[in-house]
Order: structure tokens, then sequence, then C-alpha cells
């Protein structure tokens, strides 16, 4: 069984972590993923957010794991003409460049279709490439901000980011679908093209029936709090509640979990007044929040799920990492690197029955492939040593 | 120029928003989306969080729009059968029920093989189908709790889910990255299987790097609050910043970027020391913070962009729906209703330069397309008449 994108090759010129989230699950999914550094200094997320005293970097292992490693001087035209070269061989060509700054150095869709007519060339920039916000470039915080979710999220006082950097992730994983399409057009129409995705497009992908909701409604939503802006003004039982000892999550959409919930909370009454999906519980949730709160999560836990009513653990990234369930689905793996340790990441989400994924090892260091890669693009030991003395790799 | 996915089709059996949102990108990438509901009642996902006046539901027509409807008793044998005949002509299955019954229907993976050994089927479960939780079923606030996202996310006092249903629909966005990765895999090895991601799996997928960091250095991340925790934690600027009349997002990774900031904002002590990538800026975050708020937001957008710092406004969805930049990128779209009207709604966040996509109009009404369907998979008009009779379509 070969992982499910087994011989496809990857010109890999992203660098920090839009660009490096796409192109790591694609070498999860098998695809040879060449990463392209400048020589010397190499991508900028190789040395951003260290973990205190360790010497491997935590951001540019889980963005860059399973890929080879070159370098190249892509300000030369002796650059240019190596990644031109690599690239009429590859399957697609990956950047996640300023925008205009791609064109710029002769590494555009055009100078790479000139050499490969049937490349998929593939670019993410932070606002998208046609109108007045065109030409601005911008980082993670930026696309959540524009993106809207930062005005929705959290409560009161502010404007809440999500804990963790979704507006770049968001953009790599979007350009994923952008890029296995292209692959499969171009597997069944004979065709290659440039596809584009920005974090702007990519934060609204997440939010279609929330924005088609107030596009008809107007209005501006309320925050989210502890549960759903939307979902919580309708008045349903839907968010985070505390318990003695931590907070689970609770989301109540059919009749017969919400009587069960009444019943098993100590709210018999009310449980037998029965319930129509959808009614306006709000006025039951101070109450019902204050008996979720007088007993452990593990109780809730085991009582809720004994009578069949949904009920999610609120997990620490501690509480995950020990979780045997992402265990089990390979949600988290353990990769060896070359330096005699393993680190536990998080693996690839989509399991296959015919083609498992292939998640690779450390992260390269810099250049560490530059002379194996190049020897399989037809470069010979001299031409080699010549880029290499006059710094070209 | 035709729609990245024209000619493929698929037999969707998935309802509420998971599923629906994965199989809508793909009718938006031009796939023929069949969807089946139960004749009579439907999709819950039709009546849920109506707009008050309002007889379109906005949740169900962001995740419908562009398939075709038809009704099918899923639960009798004969209705059974009808799918698996139209399972026969179709490249994809996908499902969205809870663990085990779309087995128990016999409509599981093994069921469609039989009529179709190259059938990607795709399943969507709320936890992942190994391990302790495998029978669990759950909804987005259920996958936000356990993904973890929760636990850092927002402020002080308590566990914040984000502003959106982003764990149902990232669980979507990822399964069709499985579905398409798999039609690759039908085309390039000539094999179908089956693909499954998880609410779960979806969520650690958004949160690679900062798991990863908390793996290598142990302890809890701090909560988000107006930043992101490590970067945040790391004393880098970055985050949401009060100006006199909303929000802008700042985000200083770079050294020039750093002492321009500075320089603009009336702080040229400060900007003279210069600064190195990544320096400790926590000590002066009070005084920014207190700068940013004495201007409008729009006379920082200019200022800081005509310096060329990375800026973004924090946009409600009344801005996100009044933004050209949005529009001009076709990421927002107006589709028409059969009923007269036209809807704004979020579009394909993915751009195509031969294979532009191709958003359907309206969400079918509750069997609209049924005998259109059925005649097109071989069912003469008796057959049609004698199962709509006997209820089963």
């Amino acid at each position: 069984m070969t992982a499910p994108l087994d011989g496809i090759k990857v010109l890999d010129l992203t660098r920090y972590q839009s660009g490096p989230a796409c192109t790591v699950l694609l070498a999860d999914l098998g695809a040879d993923v060449i990463k392209v550094e400048g020589p010397g200094r190499g991508d900028p997320g190789r040395n951003v957010f260290p973990v205190p005293g360790e010497d491997i970097n935590p951001y540019f292992l889980a963005m860059n794991r399973g890929k080879r490693g070159i370098t190249v001087d892509y300000h030369s035209a002796r650059g240019r003409e190596v990644l031109h070269r690599l690239g009429g061989h590859c399957d697609v060509v990956a950047e996640n460049f300023r925008p205009g700054a791609a064109e710029a150095l002769g590494l555009g869709y055009e100078d790479f279709k000139r050499h490969n007519p049937k490349i998929v060339y593939a670019s993410i920039s932070a606002f998208g490439e046609r109108g007045p916000m065109a030409r601005q470039a911008g980082f993670d915080i930026h696309g959540q901000a524009v993106g809207g979710l930062m005005s929705t999220t959290g409560g009161e006082g502010g404007a809440f980011p999500v804990g963790a950097a979704i507006g770049d992730q968001m953009a790599g994983l979007t350009m994923v679908t952008g890029i296995l399409s292209a692959l499969l057009v171009r597997e069944r129409q004979g065709i290659g093209q440039r596809v584009a995705v920005s974090l702007y497009s990519a934060q609204l992908a997440l939010q279609t029936w929330e924005i088609g909701y107030h596009a008809m409604s107007g209005g501006t939503p309320a925050k989210a709090g502890h549960s759903h802006p939307i979902i919580h003004a309708a008045g349903v039982i839907w968010g985070s509640y505390p318990t003695s000892d931590g907070h689970i999550a609770l989301g109540v959409l059919g009749e017969t979990q919400w009587v069960n919930l009444l019943r098993v909370i100590g709210m018999p009454e009310e449980a037998n007044k029965g319930s129509g999906m959808m009614r306006d519980a709000s006025h039951l949730e101070d109450k019902i929040r204050e008996r979720l709160s007088k007993q452990s999560t593990a109780h809730w836990l085991k009582t809720l799920q004994a009578e069949d009513i949904h009920v999610g653990r609120v997990n620490s990234y501690a509480d995950i990492l020990e979780d045997p369930q992402a265990w089990e689905n390979d949600y988290l793996v353990r990769v060896r690197h070359p330096n005699g340790r393993s680190y536990n990441l998080v693996g690839c989400p989509i399991q296959y029955s015919q083609t498992p994924p292939d998640i690779g090892n450390a992260a390269p260091e810099l250049g560490e492939h530059t002379g194996e890669v190049l020897g399989e693009f037809g470069y010979d030991e001299k031409e080699v040593e010549a880029l290499r003395k006059a710094g070209v790799i």
C-alpha cells in the first residue's frame, strides 16, 4: 500500500506557517516535498518561538517534518535557473511570498509554466489578489482580524483572537484542497493551472453559516462568550459549563436528550414538562449551570454518557497529549529525530483504508538534501560543486 | 472551462453541518451532489436556527446550495436498494451518521463497495473510530471542547468556544481533503477506499504547532486573551488593540516594522534604540496600547500601511458584507433563489486560473429532484411511481 500522494513532487518555496502547513500535510500524504530555503539563513520559521533550553524548534518541526530540504539562492539568476529546472520535473510549486514578490523574483506561475505547462502553481496571500487590499501583506493575526472571527469570539472587553494561529493554519489547509483539486483536474483534463487562497478566504470558509445568517438578518452577532452567538441567542443549551474541577461542553438539540439532561441533573419538575426541540431554555440556564458545578467532570462524563446525552470534556493540551483516543486514532504521532530523541506531534487528520499516510521523521536541516535532490534532477557532481562554490546553493 | 470536479457524482447522506459543509464545497467545485433525505421530514438542518420572519433557513442554505435533493426512506429495504443502485454509479458516498449507524442501516462502506468497488466512501465521526470514545456521538461544541481550542481561547473566567461553529465546519473541510486525495488515488492507482475524519482530528489539525510546542515544553499554555498564548508569552507585539472607534490587529515580527511602528505611534526614543527580532516588547505593550487608542481605526490603517507595517481591521460581519475586497475576490457571492430573491453567502475560498468554481443557486426543496435523479440513474417512470406510492421516495 502506498500513501495517497505517492509519486507527487512538490517544489516548496513557502516559509513561516501558512505555506508550510499546506505542504507538510502533502508530505504526510506521501508527496515528495522539496523545501527550498535561502543559503545561510533559511526559513525564518526555523528561529521563531523556541522552547527555552531546547535546540529543536517545535514551530519549524511541526510545519516541516517529512520534507526534504535544499538551499538555493533564489535572488540570483543562477539560483532561479536551478529552480526552473527542478520545477520542470515537479507536479506542484507552492509559495506564500508577499503579493507580487514571486513574480519579481522570476518565480511566478508564468515562469514555471514555460518550463512545465502542466504545473500546478499554488499561491497564498493575506487578503486575496484582487481588490484594494491585494498588495497588502499580513500575518496570521491580521487574517483573523479581517476575517471576522475575532469580532465574535470571547466575552466582552475587546476583540479576541482564537487561541491558536488558525489564520495561517486554515489558509494552508485550504490550499491543500486547492492543490488536490487541481491535481485531479490535471489527471482528468490534462491541464495545469494556478490556484490561490488567502488568509481572508480561509477564515470566511469557517463561517459560511454565520455570515450567511447575518447577511439575512442584518445586525451584529452577540459575542460568543461561553457559547455560540446564534445558537445561544436562540435559547439553546450549548456551550462550556464549569464542573467542580474543570469544564464540560453541552449541546442539547434533541428532545430526548433535553428531558434526560434535566432529570439527570436533578430538575425532574422541568423534565416532566417535556420539550420541543429548540425550545427557549435560557430561563433555565443559570440553574443548569449551578447544578453542573456541584460535581466533577468525571462524574458528569460518566452520568451523561450513560443517558446518551452528548457531552465532551474541555481538554487542555496536557489532557490531549495523554488521551488514548488521540493516540489510538493516530491523531498524535511520535516522530524520531536524527538527534536520537523522539517528539510528539499532531499527525494526519484523515484515515485511509487503503493508502495510509506516511508520517515523516524530522524536519530537514538547512540544505540537508541539496546534493541528493539536485542529483535526482539530473545535476552531475561537477555542476553541484560549481553551484556550491558560487554560493548559489 | 469546466469546474474542477465536473463529472464527479456524490451521493450525499449527510445532515446538519459537518457533512454538508464538506459536500457543499464539492458542489462549488462542480461535483453533482445528490443530497438524500428521509421523506416527510428531511435533514434536521432545514429547521434549526431560523431568522425570525424569514422562510428561507440560512443554515440550510449555506450548507446545501448547489446540491440536488432527493427523498429516500433509507430505513426501508426498498429505500436501501435505491441507494445501492445510485451508489453503483457515483464516485463518492458521504455520511456523518452516529458511529455504526450507517452500517446498521445497510449503508456502510462494505454495502456500497459490493455494488461499486471503486467507490470513495467518506465518514465523519465525532471523536474517531477507534479508542474508548469511538461510539460516542457529538456536535460541534463537543468537538471544540475535546479538541483543546476552547482551553486556550479567550480571557480568564472559563472555557471559550470560538465565535463560529468551526468544530463541524473544520471536520467538513478536512473531509474535502480526504475525498479529493482518495479520488486522486482512484485516478492514479485504480482503487477505491474508505476515508474517515472526526471533529477531534480536524480540531487538532488547526493546532499542530501549538500542541507540538507544549508536547516539548510541558506545562499549560496561557489563555490567548487579546493575543496568542505562545507568541504573547514570548514578548511579541501581537494581537488586537483598541482604537478610538474599533480595533486593529498588529503582529510585529520584523525589525524594520518594529522600529517604524514605534516611530509612527510617537515613541521615537524607543524607536531609536533599534530592535532585534523577537525582542521582549512586553514592557512597552501598555504604552503602545494607550497610543493606539487615541486615534481612529481608519487613521491607523492609513498611517501604518504607509509605513509598510502589517495591520488589519477587526471586521464585524457587517463590515465584511460591505467589504469590496471580499466581493472582488468572490469570497462573497450572491445566489438567486427560485423564490425570486437573492441571498449573500460566503463563496468558494479557492481561485482557479483554468477551472473556476461553479457556485450553485438555492438549496433544494425536500425531494425536489427525486424523479429527475432517479430517471438519470435508469429508473423508468413506472418504477418511480411505484416507489412513490409505497412511500419509499
